[in-house]
């Protein structure tokens, strides 16, 4: 039995859910709201130390973290093998998944701060209210954080460097995809499963030429066989469920 | 034929030197010298994009990142198995790998800029110097950071919260060694090949008592076993190669 603690328009749980649907596994869905701050509450926390979503909650027990949750779909399910086989393209997929964290991850967060999370905060809660549900982190540092980013949103100079990495991590795409018709190779594998939902995000974001398709055709093309593929329109179905409840959605 | 690139004293280095020890392998070093800015020359960057040590060289095929190449190591040769075979464990272990980046690496390297980095910097350059150097790095955000850090240092209250960072991991390996000897369960694994640097830097750091034994007694004897391994003790004997040149020790 697999539960997924997720929220639907997370990009981690976005990873995860698409991971779940090539995998051709069936899951329970636990929606998680992140703007009703229920990933702070105790029970979660429980769960998820870090506070975050996604959690994979697997017979009981728990993994957390979307890149550690991938790998472990591929441990521990047959269905389709979605690493290599070859040690080397091993390391290129991994390579991946290690930027989806450390770069797309970080940055895209970054760059849908003031577009989409804080207006959304703002219609729901006062400055104030939010300097009170910030009481429930445990984490006094990110905790500061957060009511700082709501106070005064992120500034000029750090959305414009997001941008700038993120420009970056498309080139160097486009230079591995020179390299075989997928990121490791010429096999979709768990490096394609942790990039898409993030240059799903980017095409959203306030920069979309960063993905321009004259400046990058092999980053183009990989895009839209990952938009094609059953496995992801299934992920990406999930709507939010408190899409008609005026005060959740 | 193994070749790696690295720095004496950097922790990705002893990590990865860590584990090739334990995996019993035989490599060429090939030692870049961080602190003559050796890896922001176009040589070095042709094989590491971002810029950091340490990247491994296997039969002339290129891998970066040490938890990408720990892993690659495992998938690559025979030799100690350094990965539970269940999958669980292997989850458990992919996250303090995965800890080992998110949160000690980077909390690691703020608290030692003030203590080992500004000074061994400043007494080689000025910050003139400093300006002109960074010209040679590719990211003009990393580039502006590089030359910031040096003028300022670390701040009070980022170093003061890098320490609470560092000392919550500490609580947590405490708590996950409560259910193995190890950090992946009752055999040692890259978990324990990646954290192990990373407490041996926070050791001779401003806050030692982080590691308290009465406090974390069973990190205290964790950490007393990793030292005591022979592949540890042979990682960490590489010492630096210029010591004796009095400009670039």
């Amino acid at each position: 039995m697999l539960t997924l603690y997720h929220y639907w328009s997370s990009v981690c749980s976005q990873k995860v859910r698409f991971c779940l649907s090539e995998k051709g596994l069936d899951w329970n869905s636990r929606h998680i709201d992140l703007f009703g701050f229920e990933h702070w509450k105790p029970e979660y926390l429980k769960l998820n130390r870090m506070a975050v979503v996604p959690t994979l909650e697997h017979d009981g027990r728990i993994v957390t973290e979307s890149n550690v949750i991938i790998e472990y779909l591929e441990d521990a399910f047959p269905g389709p093998s979605l690493r290599p086989g070859d040690a080397f393209l091993r390391a290129r997929m991994r390579h991946w998944i290690n930027l989806s964290e450390a770069e797309a991850h970080h940055n895209v967060n970054t760059c849908s701060y003031n577009l989409r999370h804080r207006p959304r905060l703002m219609q729901k809660y006062s400055i104030e209210e939010i300097r009170g549900l910030a009481h429930g982190h445990p984490n006094s540092d990110l905790r500061a954080r957060m009511v700082q980013r709501a106070e005064r949103g992120v500034g000029e100079e750090e959305e414009a460097a997001a941008y700038r990495a993120l420009a970056a991590l498309v080139d160097w795409m486009e230079e591995s995809l020179s390299e075989g018709t997928w990121l490791a190779g010429d096999v979709f594998s768990l490096a394609d499963v942790a990039m898409g939902p993030y240059v799903n995000r980017i095409e959203v974001l306030a920069h979309p030429e960063i993905l321009a398709a004259d400046a990058h055709p092999r980053v183009a093309d990989w895009w839209a066989r990952i938009r094609a593929r059953p496995g992801f329109q299934q992920a990406f179905s999930f709507a939010n469920p408190d899409a008609s409840d005026p005060v959740k959605r």
